[in-house]
């Protein structure tokens, strides 16, 4: 008989976000009338700017008539979107990359779960905890994380805590671990990483032969100089990262889908006798046999945020999601609670008041002010007693959410 | 050090069509003013009809608005294209399904390819043979295949040769087997499935519990109204059937990408304890961690396919790539050549003249005439001594190709 991938059912609950949905749709209909302001889902709000929505528009055209339109394209991305992406995204910071380096796709998501099936089940993995949970589901289903205790926490993942007493930034692992996953600015903390310590990350995955998982989707939060976009600012981090990046939060291309993911040539990993294997053209493979390229028109569209009109349209769109990042930030600090992030990041890290537990506050924010979160402890552990605030909403929302807190 | 996943080292020298395009850069930088014309991979050519363009321009300009802005859609696709797909693919054929057994995605192969992953690894999987490589490649990718032998056959999968003499129709395994794969309109032979080869395959799998991976992306070019479209037409194949469905072939979409595919509530997987685990919300859970929804403007163009103006635009389309399919067949069976499909198809199954092996052939339409096709080789090893030839072509260039085919 056909036999399940028995891998799954070591899955904890629901996925997050369907758990929170599903608790929304209750409330609502319990409470048709009730106005509800969501800072739960990191779901931007803001429209397309309009040079994006030009060019998508033209590509649309483009599909219209024979001699411009577009079948499959190259399963990495075009080059006109490839050139773009490394030519502002990387050679603007000093970072040089070869096209080949490069794979589009149609979102972060995918690729981060993806990325792991392109190494052995016997690497033993590191993981922040908070963290998105999509880096250890997609762990569990692929076998490398053996069963979950009580707390959800899996028997063979080493994970790394980050508190408020490390400032949300992990430590070194005690033992070696093989695969590392960084986020950076930090889904769900809203924590920044300063270059040093992003070289200490460096220097170890460089001495251990690790290899880093560095999911930078937030970068273009980042307003402070001294703050690396990417890793491979960092010197060596060629030799041993994987970077992760998206148009979704940086563009507002969440229903648009595009992203993608960069593998320098010269990282390397090893099959179980030592041989030194490329691990590019293993993920090249992968990307050509199970995908089949991002949309013509959602690559025509994620060029055109490199146009000059593109980047200051995207910097004052995503000024006024900053700007909701401060006022979440300042409003519940007056009134005594205590924050992080929302500098350089989008998410504002609330540490829960009176001792309850995240879910719980989840649900009285929901049920007394009409407020959606996310629960810390969707995100790990060390989540629990902290909520997730997302400043992708509409100002005039975030102003009458931050009265109902004050109300609350 | 960081382990590569050793079951990509298995897989057999380049994807099929990326060594396709090198065979045919190398000519093209060799013979610079050679007009190439492709019946190789199976790409669209015709220009998407207006009622998609029309959609999908109303979609863009959706994004431009706040009040109509799409973010994050749900990651199992809009209501407004799963009711359509069920009206019109399904309904229509009698066929009832729920929107939950419906997945929409960005592609076929990404949905074929990451299929395989929520069933158990030691699984028996029966292919036939020759087949659309993402099925054997996926396989050997999650380690369920073996070592390839020296014809490029993996010892753990069981073969099942299409052949002239079974009119290209695979028989039933001597020994029982967990998951098979059937694909029809067939890629690469063209042949189609008869509705008692269908209920021979259900009955099949019921009696033996086996899971059979349909995938119908060449569905639209049935017009023989005695073939079923989908197997669910077959009495009792929910219960052990999943079916892939693209709107790439349908309508064009190779560049806009969007797909879905349908797994029903009452299929049923087993654990290693012969616990019984439905298969619907394991592949829920997959989808929605691992993917993010497909795009908003790319279900916007989905759905216009099914309106009355979409389907017309659609059939026309769609009958040109057919007069081209019936033009290359009975142009070769004029000159001599043993073809197979082409009607209800579009692909066409060509016998290689004079015993020459595929790849040789391949080698010589190209250099000599100028003409891409796909050597049967590519597609295992019972398609040597065959090529494919895609009737997804201008109806100028099948006729320049087959001018080409009679002076060769």
């Amino acid at each position: 008989m056909i036999k399940i991938n028995e891998n799954f059912l070591k899955l904890r609950a629901g996925y997050l976000f369907p758990e929170i949905s599903r608790r929304i749709r209750a409330f609502q209909a319990k409470n048709p009338n009730a106005k509800i302001i969501s800072l739960g889902i990191g779901d931007v709000t803001q429209p397309l700017p309009p040079a994006v929505i030009e060019a998508m528009k033209k590509a649309v055209d483009d599909m219209a008539d024979a001699d411009t339109f577009h079948g499959y394209g190259p399963e990495q991305g075009y080059d006109f979107l490839i050139d773009a992406i490394i030519e502002n995204d990387f050679n603007a910071r000093g970072v040089k990359l070869d096209r080949s380096e490069i794979f589009v796709s149609d979102g972060a998501k995918c690729d981060i779960g993806n990325i792991q099936e392109i190494f052995g089940i016997d690497n033993i993995v590191a993981i922040p905890d908070p963290v998105y949970p999509v880096y250890v589901d997609s762990n569990v289903m692929a076998g490398r994380t053996g069963d979950a205790d009580k707390n959800g926490q899996y028997g063979k993942i080493v994970y790394m805590p980050c508190t408020a007493d490390n400032n949300f930034l992990p430590d070194l692992p005690q033992n070696a671990v093989d695969i590392i996953y960084l986020c950076f600015p930090n889904n769900p903390t809203g924590a920044v990483a300063p270059r040093e310590f992003l070289s200490k990350w460096v220097d170890y995955a460089r001495k251990n032969k690790a290899v880093i998982f560095f999911d930078a989707a937030y970068e273009a939060f980042i307003t402070d100089p001294d703050i690396p976009h990417s890793i491979y600012e960092v010197e060596g981090a060629k030799d041993v990262a994987i970077e992760f990046r998206s148009f979704s939060k940086t563009a507002g291309f969440t229903g648009v889908r595009c992203a993608y993911c960069v593998v320098p040539k010269q990282l390397k990993a090893c099959t179980k006798d030592g041989k030194i294997v490329e691990v590019n053209p293993v993920w090249n493979r992968r990307h050509c046999t199970k995908f089949n390229g991002a949309s013509y028109i959602s690559q025509a569209g994620a060029a055109a945020t490199y146009t000059t009109e593109g980047k200051n349209q995207i910097r004052k769109m995503n000024n006024i999601y900053m700007s909701n990042a401060a006022l979440i930030r300042t409003s519940l600090t007056k009134l005594g609670c205590q924050v992080h992030g929302g500098v350089n990041a989008p998410y504002i890290w609330m540490k829960t008041p009176d001792g309850l537990d995240s879910w719980d506050f989840f649900d009285k924010l929901l049920t007394k002010a009409g407020i959606v979160s996310t629960p810390g402890a969707g995100f790990g552990p060390a989540g629990e007693g902290f909520l997730r605030l997302s400043a992708f909403a509409e100002p005039r929302n975030v102003k009458e959410a931050m009265k109902r807190f004050a109300a609350l």
